[in-house]
This record gives structure tokens, C-alpha cells and sequence, in this order.
């Protein structure tokens, strides 16, 4: 409504004034609207915006001479490498980002660390149907469910085994065109990478560590709180003992405190429950009995309920409207992935509607939210955070080039946006510069600078699930690495190189 | 604004009703904002879109199972041949589709009929930097600019030769992906495409069966009326005469009259005047002469400008202001091509700025127009139409999958949008149907039927620039064209086979 007044009183006064002072107005008015237009800068923070700003037209000038060259337009599999030697990205790794607010319990860490667990002792490999299963047993007590080989022994008889270990543990390929050649395929792949990675993660001694890495991962990259989704696979013991899904919280809530300890600048991190969305009416049942236990159990750690898999292909939120609102009555709030799908009107895009009326608080992806006029509307004026994940979206084959993101539009009409990186360790990836980096770069305008990558980091906070006080605290957190960022930035710490350094 | 109170007053209800109606009573309201939503059906009409809605999911269901078989998701060169056996395509060609408002001189007829021009006496070709040349020339007088040689000869010579000609004539290939790595390898085959067919085309008798052939494409796929942009090239005669610029707007006038007079069903066309951007200032000083010789010689024909050629290249609206308003001061509109790019911020993506501020009355793409919240917001309350061509957008790279393009956002909100084919002889499409199909199948919801091709139908005829005693007369037309093919898709006059006649 501001914006058409605007856009009215702007219209107006161009009938009298100067085409150029006219022009300009109406570029201010244009530009008012998007993410962080309206921060104030300091001093200091205008000189990192303009050094910014002059690495960032730099960058979009090699890509726009040669569109091979310009990561947000590529696929990630072939993008990563040219993103790590960009100072943009330099800087972005840097920069305090706040929060993480969407990624999954079995793709935290990045790829390099989990393959790393492999070399562990009694870890027992089996192929099946294509996939390849990995479990932790005690010699003496080996399961005979599949025909579990010891993966040492593989390792040292198969010449290619580790490409091949590899490339079950992640979906990275050198040719994704050839290899995924639509969306069933990519997700076939993505879902086989997770039955590969479950037993080799969910195994007692691994799961902390993973967690712990995942946690250190984030905060290498700078981000300083993080809400986990998972699905509370059991985790065991080479002994045989199962760890039920309040033990499995209580785990992560272990391993956040110990974390929190080691590193005291760390804010925490909180778990949403998101079992997988192929349910039934009985699954869902023991599902909300599950989430009332462990949300009794860890109110402040459980904060709220999800459901996750493939969107496409059923178990819409709409199927589920009973269980969901005695989900809610339990406390917490939801976080439902809805709408990440291209097939507008199918019952995977109406879960917009549904994930709107049952009051979510942050919406998982949305991606299709703006082909909902009304509803992007009402999503934006609630103050609804949209969870964008733009390698994800790329990867699992929404979109290719990354300016077509409708994100960018989201980012442009001011939608309480935040970025994150959904399955990182699955794609190559690593913490959420990645994420941040295409979205800078591909999603908004050759002129935004500074002041969307704070606000963005601001909106990680502000629209995270903490209570009052702990985001006071996160704030205030992030407002000391903040400062000391820009001094950085400011003083040229980051750049080691005159190339770089002559720009300012 | 009424969107917003809208989407409130429904929020506000939203917490006393039934879950199930409140969210009949969102997606009606998200819906109320689509184009076409407002129209009220008649009894046959409301037959006629149950039955295309049927076809419609028929159709979606098969791309939702194999999305390689999904033609608004793959490139136009592989989804062609599957349109082309679609029932909804074949309803599409049918349809009374108004108007084409946005294609251009060199483009306008199937390639099939042009490679046939080739076949004529005294046409000679050279082929210079990988580009070949074609022109006609009396045998006794054969320019030596270049190394011309009787096509006759060259076809009887070279074994391969129309394979290589017929690739000369259009960028259609079997891999697009690897003919066209980026958007810059598209546009320089694209250009070459224009510098091989221009001299074949602007042969005085070439030049006249070819418009009336264009013409005649367009009828025969139900238009009923075109506005054409051109660059009006010199027209040539055998013995060496050039027409210039205002003979050449003659000849275009005459072929609508005489084709009117052929076809009495025929509303007509009008020609917009579009050089090619790669100006100087004394070139547009030279077009803004030209412009004002054609508008005064015909000025119920000649109806405004326009700036055509890659945008991203530069020669931006911005650095011909004085120029552009003295056009303007000459009578006639603005239909600029603006925004037809992914460079956010570049010079291109600020021609919106400059189209709005110079008053245009439609825009040629907008594809960037999204990413400018206050422009759209002011482009739609203002009613300044935007032609969007599907296809071509795909096949020069903006876009890949057609369901993200930004289309099928401003169709859901109501944007003021006409769809039209750009360019289709050289990408080997025809008339509008192409276009009409895949905005129809990827852009708008599952639910979405014939209220929408009506409302298109009728946008391309209220946003066209013929006056009021015209524009009743093609309404008139198209309502009586409208009405038989009402009757025809009732009466299941356009299926022969079981198979479609049972789904009704």
C-alpha cells in the first residue's frame, strides 16, 4: 500500500520536474523497498560498502564479458571452484552472518569431514539395490541383514573405491546435466546419499562428533546460531543399544552445551523436529506423540515441527490438519517446507495455503510464493521469514541460473528473507557463505552492497526462534564480531595482495 | 492497496472460521488477482473450460511423471515436435488469439517458407566471416563487394549444402546447449541469422510475399491483426533501384491493403519504427528525421518506436533523451524494449526507468521489471501492457525452464500482459500458438483455464494501439471468431479421436 502511494505521489511529481532529477527519484523510490535500503551507515561501514561495491562490479563485469565465469549463473558443481577465488567471497566468509536457520541433521558437516569417519574401526559396508549401506558393528556381533563386509577390506581389494565411496556420500558429479537429467533423478540421488550417510552417522561416537563439527563449521564461517531440523533417526552403540528420539535431543543438546562451552562467543543452537513427510495417518499419530515427549522434555532446545522430503511427490501438510493442530497445542511453533516445487496448483504448491493457516512462523523455502499474490502479500505484512536455500534450489533442479531465483524479486520488494544452505555436505558445500555469495551476486542489483549483507545478518537473528533475552544476547554477540568485521575490512586486513588493496 | 486490505480482512476472518473454508476462501482470494479471473463464462463457455482443464491436467500429469516429456520445461528446439501433438495445442491454434503485438520484419514468416524463397532465379550468395551473405542481382550486373556465387550452382556443387543453408537462415540446432554455451554465442548466431536472411528478404518481390505471408500465418493461426516492428532496411529492385525508408512503410501499407482486401476478416496491421539501438548521436539524429518522414506520411500506419539489437550491449535509452522526446513530439508511441536482460543494475535493466519515465505505452519483455518493485507497481496501475515472448526469452538464454520465468507472477497478478512470438521463423516457430502454449501450460496454475486465453485474447486487442472505432471493429471480429470456436470445441468439432472425446 506505502509502495503504490509512493509509486502514485512519485508519478505525479514527474509531470513537473527534470527528466534526470525525475529519473533519479524514481530509482531512489525503486531501490527503497529492497532488504537493508533503510540502514543507516556508519563512517566506517560506508568505506567497506564502497570497497565493496568495487569488488562487486568487478566480479559482475569478468561475468557479464564472459557468462562462463559467473558463478550465480552456473551450476555449483561447477561454480564452487570459481567462488573460492573470489574476494567477495573472501569477505563473505568473514562477515558476521548471524544465524543458520534451515539445513538438516544428516548433511552438516561438509563432505571431506564425513568421509574422513570412514577410516574408523568396525565400520561394515553393504550394497543393495544401488545404494550403498554403511554400519558400525562389534566383529563378534554382525548383523544379517545384508551381506555387511568390513570396509577396510574393500577399501584394499577395490582400485577405485574411494571415488566410489565418495561419490555415494555426496551427489556431487562432474557432469550434473548428464547425471541428473530432470528433478526425479537428482532427488533419487539425494535421498540414496541419505540411506548411505545414516548408519555411518547415526553411529554413537560419530553422531557427537558430527554435530560438534557441524557446529564448528558454522562457526569458522562465522555464524554463531543455528536451528537444526532432523528427523531423530535412533542412534546406537557397537554394543546394540538404540538411543530413542528424547535421547537423540538430549544428545544434541549435550553436544550444543559442550560446544558453548568451548567456545564461549557461541550462541547455541536449537532443533526443529522434521520427520520425513511420507506418513500415514498412524506414523503421523506416533509422530505427534513423539513431538509432545521431547518438546516436554526440552522446551527451551524444541522449538517447533516440520515435515521434509521430496514436496512433489505427496503427503501434503493439507492431509494432515488434525495431527498439525494438535502438534501446535503441544507449544512451539512450525517451520514447514512448503511450496518448494515448480508445479504451480499441484498439492505440493498449495502448501503454501495451508502452511500460511496453520500460523508458521518461518516458511522452508516457499519457493513458488510469489505465483500467490494474496498470500506472498499476507506472508510479508506477518512478518512470515522466508528459509531461502539457493544452491539447494539449483542443485535439486528448481532453477538454473540463480538471477531467475524468485528470491531476487523477494530481496527487491523487502519479504523478510533469510539465506541458508539446506544440505551443504551433500553438494560440496560448507557452512552458508556459498549460499550468501550466489545470493549477493545474482540476486541483487550491481549497486546493493553493504547494507543487505547486514541486514541479512540482522533478519538471521531477528526472525530465529529465540526468546527475548537470547536474542538480545545474539545480537549483541553479533554486533561485537560486526564491528570488529568492518575495522577488518576497513584497516584491508582480509587481502593479502596489492591487486585487491588498489581498488579502494 | 486492495490486495493488501483483502489479504488482511481474509487474515482477520481467518481466526473464527472452519480451517477448511478459511482455506477456500484464501485461495479464492489468491486467485481473484489472476488474469482473467473476472470473467464471467457463459454456459458454453463454462463446457468449453471444463473440458480444456481436463486436457489441461491430462497433460501436466504426464510432464509431472516424466518431466523430460514437459514442454514448457525443455528447450523450444526439443519440445517442438511434443507440442505439436498436443491436444491443448491444438485447441490453442484454434482459438481466436486477438492480435500479435511484439514481433519483428526478419522473423515474421515459418522458416519453411523462406528457405522455399531461396528456390527463386538470380539469387546469389557469399559467404564472408562465417556468415553467408544472400542477394539477388541481375546476371549482367553482379556487385563485386564480395565473391558472389549463383545459389543454384553452389546447390548442385556441395553435398550438404541445404543442411548448411538452412542453418544459415535460423539458430535452431540439435544441441542448443553446446551451438550456444552463453547468451553471447546466441545472440552472435542470432545476428549472423539476420545479416544471412536480409538480403534474400528486402528483394522488392521476396519482400511483398513475404509480409503478405506473414500476414497470412497469423490468420491462419487465428490473428486477426499485427503490429510489426522494423528497422526498415532499403528494399531493392533487380535492376539496382532502393527504395528508401517511406517507399519501403509503402510497400508494408499496401500488402496489409491488399490482404485486407483478400481477407475481409482481417483487422490489419500497423508498424512500429525500430532501428537498431547501435546508434551514435548523429545516427538518431538521422532516425529521429526518418520517424518523423514516415509518422507524417502515414500516420494512421506508422504508430511509434522503438530501439531493437541485444540490450546488454549497451547503446541504453538513457543516452538519447533529447532525441527520444523529440520523437515523441512527432506523434505516435513508445514500445520499448526494456529490461530484456538477467544484469541486474546494468544499463539494460535500467531502460525500465526510461521506458516508464519516457511515457511508452507498452514495454518489449520487462523481463527485469520484477526486480523493481515501484516500476511494476507503476507499470500495472498505469496499464502500460508487457509483452512477453516466452520463447524467445528461452531460446536467447534468460531463461531455461519456462516456469520460472517472471511471467507466470505478473499473469498471477494481474500485470496487464499480452504474449507474443518476437522472432519465430528463426527458431521454427509460427504465429502465436508456440508462445500461447507454453505461457498457458508453464505459467499459470493447474486450475487455470479458459478465462485466462480469453483475457489474453482480449489484452492483445485493448492493449493494442488501434483507435476507437478500430479496436470496436476488431472486438466485434474477434467476438464473432470467438463464439465459433466455442461452439466448434463443444460441439467436439476438433478432436477425430476416442481418446480426447472420452475425457469430456
Amino acid at each position: 500500500m506505502k509502495k503504490l502511494i509512493l509509486a502514485i505521489a512519485c508519478l505525479i511529481n514527474l509531470t513537473t520536474g527534470d527528466y534526470w532529477t525525475d529519473r533519479e527519484k524514481l530509482i531512489q523510490l525503486d531501490r527503497a523497498s529492497n532488504i537493508g535500503s533503510t540502514l543507516n551507515l556508519t563512517e566506517k561501514e560506508t568505506i567497506a560498502d564502497a570497497f565493496i561495491l568495487n569488488l562487486k562490479k568487478q566480479e559482475l563485469q569478468v561475468g557479464f564479458n564472459d557468462p562462463k565465469k559467473f558463478p550465480s549463473a552456473l551450476h555449483f558443481f561447477k561454480s564452487r571452484p570459481i567462488i573460492e577465488t573470489s574476494p567477495i567471497f573472501n569477505i563473505i566468509t568473514r562477515l558476521p552472518k548471524g544465524s543458520s536457520l534451515h539445513s538438516h541433521d544428516l548433511a552438516l558437516t561438509s563432505q571431506e569431514y564425513l568421509y574422513n569417519q570412514t577410516f574408523r574401526e568396525n565400520l561394515y559396508a553393504c550394497l543393495t539395490d544401488d545404494t550403498l549401506l554403511l554400519h558400525f558393528f562389534n566383529p563378534n556381533n554382525i548383523s544379517t541383514s545384508c551381506e555387511w563386509t568390513l570396509l577396510k577390506d574393500l577399501r584394499e581389494n577395490r582400485l577405485d573405491f574411494e571415488e566410489f565411496l565418495k561419490s555415494k556420500m555426496s551427489i556431487v558429479r562432474d557432469d550434473p546435466v548428464k547425471a541428473y537429467p530432470t528433478i526425479n533423478e537428482v532427488w533419487k540421488g539425494f535421498q540414496q546419499t541419505f540411506r548411505t550417510v545414516v548408519g555411518l552417522i547415526t553411529y554413537k561416537p560419530v553422531f557427537e562428533g558430527f554435530f560438534y563439527q557441524a557446529l564448528r563449521e558454522l562457526r569458522d564461517d562465522n555464524v554463531k546460531y543455528a536451528e537444526i531440523r532432523g528427523y531423530l533417526p535412533h542412534v546406537y552403540d557397537l554394543d546394540g543399544r538404540l538411543y530413542d528420539e528424547e535421547e537423540v535431543v538430549g544428545i544434541y543438546e549435550n553436544v550444543t552445551r559442550r560446544f558453548k562451552e568451548d567456545f564461549t562467543d557461541f550462541v547455541g543452537a536449537k532443533f526443529i523436529y522434521a520427520p520425513n513427510r511420507r506418513v500415514t495417518n498412524n506414523t503421523m499419530e506416533a509422530e505427534v506423540q513423539i513431538y509432545k515427549k521431547i518438546r516436554s522434555a526440552y522446551a527451551d532446545f524444541v522449538v517447533g515441527f516440520d515435515l521434509v522430503g521430496q514436496e512433489d511427490k505427496g503427503w501434503p501438510l493439507g492431509d494432515y490438519i488434525p495431527q498439525l493442530l494438535e502438534i501446535r497445542s503441544a507449544g512451539g511453533h512450525f517451520y514447514f517446507h512448503a511450496g518448494e516445487t515448480n508445479w504451480f496448483g499441484f498439492a505440493s504448491d498449495e502448501d503454501l495455503f495451508d502452511a500460511v493457516l496453520l500460523n508458521a512462523t518461518r516458511l522452508g523455502h516457499a519457493y513458488a510464493l510469489l505465483k500467490h499474490p494474496a498470500l506472498a502479500e499476507a506472508v510479508k505484512s506477518r512478518g512470515i521469514a522466508v528459509e531461502v536455500c539457493p544452491i539447494s534450489n539449483q542443485v535439486l533442479k528448481l532453477v538454473d541460473d540463480l538471477r531467475n531465483h524468485p528470491a531476487a524479486v523477494m530481496i527487491a520488494d523487502g519479504y523478510p528473507v533469510v539465506v541458508a544452505p539446506d544440505d551443504p555436505g551433500f553438494w560440496g558445500a560448507r557452512g552458508l557463505s556459498y549460499d550468501w555469495y550466489v545470493a549477493f551476486m545474482g540476486m541483487t542489483s550491481k549497486g546493493t552492497g553493504l547494507r543487505f549483507l547486514k541486514q541479512l545478518a540482522l533478519n538471521s537473528i531477528t526472525y530465529s526462534s529465540l526468546n527475548a533475552t537470547e536474542m538480545a544476547g545474539a545480537l549483541k554477540q553479533w554486533k561485537v564480531d560486526w564491528d570488529d568485521f568492518v575495522d577488518g575490512l576497513v584497516r584491508n586486513e582480509y587481502f593479502g595482495y596489492n591487486e585487491v588493496l588498489k581498488v579502494v
